[in-house]
């Protein structure tokens, strides 16, 4: 078992600016959350200043949940400059495998962007495997294959963290997999909690370049938060409150003692 | 008195896909609400996959509540893409009546594109019926003449479903006439209300080709959900999450017992 | 001691329709606090409609949080609109410090608009007065010099009113000074806080043109919501909507009587 309470206290201690260029359904609770698990968010996508606001940051967040050509020109500006500085970048390529837009450009950002954590559905991330994968909307349908050895070899292929979100999450950086089985049903029915997670996870990287773990302890953290949140939960309103006021308040302690991690 | 649980049922079994072109406003709430009723929301707007995403969905929400040229663009193509695959169109004209460039855009569409329904309040319906209406922002301020008739006559005109909501809503297709009574004061009191019914009635389109019944459908259960929210609700934050609690919690059962739809 | 509390209550009776331009992070949550305050929000931003949108409405609020080229003309010509009907402009300049866009964007504006209200952080303010002052992302970081002074003297060469948000808010026309101490930690640990004061000074600006006074009662009621959704809050998830709930019911007695307003 890892004990991966270290980067959720270090959140909090350092505050990162988190910079994000995602999209408009769920960007409001991208802050939010971005807020509760102590960093600090920004979203800004210009071409007049959106390399100098990634000079600022700890780390660049892209989403592609409402994607445009525009946006793409903004995200490969930001991606360009957060890679020369060195920068973590989390992409969540949301809806990859759905339209091929959103197949290609995904597939194009991962070539051509310094990506360290790639995080996505079982279909966005057996699309961009090029496993037989099923994507309707922005949800994942089904996938050929094992999900450990998929996530595993496209993070080997692309030489950075692979995030493959589920009831149970699998995290590899192409060598270590790990397996964390935090987390509640009730976070599949509110739309943005994948984003969310995304939002998390760069706020772990921004303050440990270990994004294995920085992403297991991000996933883990909002995943318990996710299970505070669900009990006494009447639906799915009372939950998305819950769920900031509980990511609020998990610690570093409450990830070693109540993170379900297994390094496979 | 119909039963319409059936529609409500429907949506929750079958998960159909509602494609969104909405405004930046509400979008988080539309795509909320839609998960509680049971379906499944997109929102995608780009000219390069529009047109492929309306081919996977069950619905198109068009909302112009945030209009803009480009936006303008991209609901044409995919309303054109919608009606060539027959599939329903539901469009909340927004602030019709408010400035000419909303008034226009909203008559081109309904001239120019199949809409299935038409959804808005006494002073957007009323603009379109070409009756003396009042529009202030996007609040509906007063009309002259018979909510019913002229939904009716518009309905017909356009051989549409057309829903004009209000404390009694009214429902046509142009032959008959529903009124819906469900709801409660608080709704007006929420930013969205308006654009998450219009959210719902895609859902409960998408599954059944009655619009008229799908229509009424869908706006009882969201005003059952409303009721049951009020109680108890000490404001219209509380009441927003409550909401999203009750909305995911009405059934087909309901609707049939506590619906309070009147055929005229 | 002012008795400010009759700005709230014309709010609550004359309802003004306030106009945002504003960043899409926010936007909901001003949509929203608006509607707490009595008053009623639109969001139109369309070269085609902004200036007759402006001509409907009682203020026009500008917030830069999510600024491009773009969004930059249609401000200008809402702004220019907002002049010539002498409509109250309550000017957000989020960042400014942080980007030299944004710095330079915000210069422009107090220089060829006639805004009525400018409100920002001690950073944004302390930029705009030319102070050494620190920007990081949307967040204040650290200013030289007193507070009070500065916001006094940018007031007097801009011949408007300011307003710097902090743990005790400083409200200035140039001549009168006062300090606003209402409010909670809570609501620096949510996104848009700022933004929504904002909002609420456009609906009081929007009904008396005493706009040094305005700003004071609409920040001083909008403190006292906070103070009583902070108790018994649970996290910021609670908090949230706790400050809806009690933003829709603060009165101008409760401003008179609980308001923490001192004149300098």
């Amino acid at each position: 078992m890892e004990m991966l309470g270290k980067f959720i206290s270090s959140v909090r201690e350092k505050t990162p600016l988190v910079h994000h260029i995602t999209n408009y359904v769920t960007v409001n609770d991208c802050a939010n959350i971005t807020l509760c698990i102590g960093a600090s968010p920004v979203m800004a996508h210009a071409e007049e200043e959106v390399e100098e606001m990634v000079s600022m940051a700890g780390a660049l967040v892209l989403n592609i949940g409402t994607l445009d050509s525009q946006q793409i020109t903004r995200m490969f500006l930001a991606g360009k400059a957060a890679g020369k500085l060195g920068l973590p970048i989390i992409l969540d390529p949301v809806g990859a495998g759905a339209t091929s837009f959103r197949t290609k450009t995904a597939q194009r950002m991962i070539q051509e962007l310094p990506i360290s954590v790639l995080k996505g559905n079982a279909g966005e991330i057996g699309t961009l495997a090029g496993i037989q994968a099923e994507v309707r909307g922005v949800d994942s349908g089904g996938m050929s294959g094992d999900p450990v050895e998929i996530t595993r070899i496209l993070a080997e292929r692309l030489g950075s963290t692979v995030v493959m979100s589920g009831v149970i999450d699998v995290v590899s950086d192409g060598n270590c997999i790990m397996q964390c089985e935090n987390g509640h049903p009730f976070m599949g029915r509110l739309s943005g909690t994948g984003c969310m997670a995304a939002s998390i996870i760069g706020a772990c990287a921004a303050v440990f370049s270990d994004y294995l773990r920085s992403s297991a302890a991000g996933i883990t953290a909002f995943g318990i938060a996710g299970e505070r949140a669900a009990a006494d939960a009447a639906g799915p309103g009372s939950f998305k409150y819950r769920l900031f006021d509980h990511m609020a308040t998990v610690t570093g302690d409450d990830v070693n003692q109540y993170g379900r991690v297994r390094v496979l």
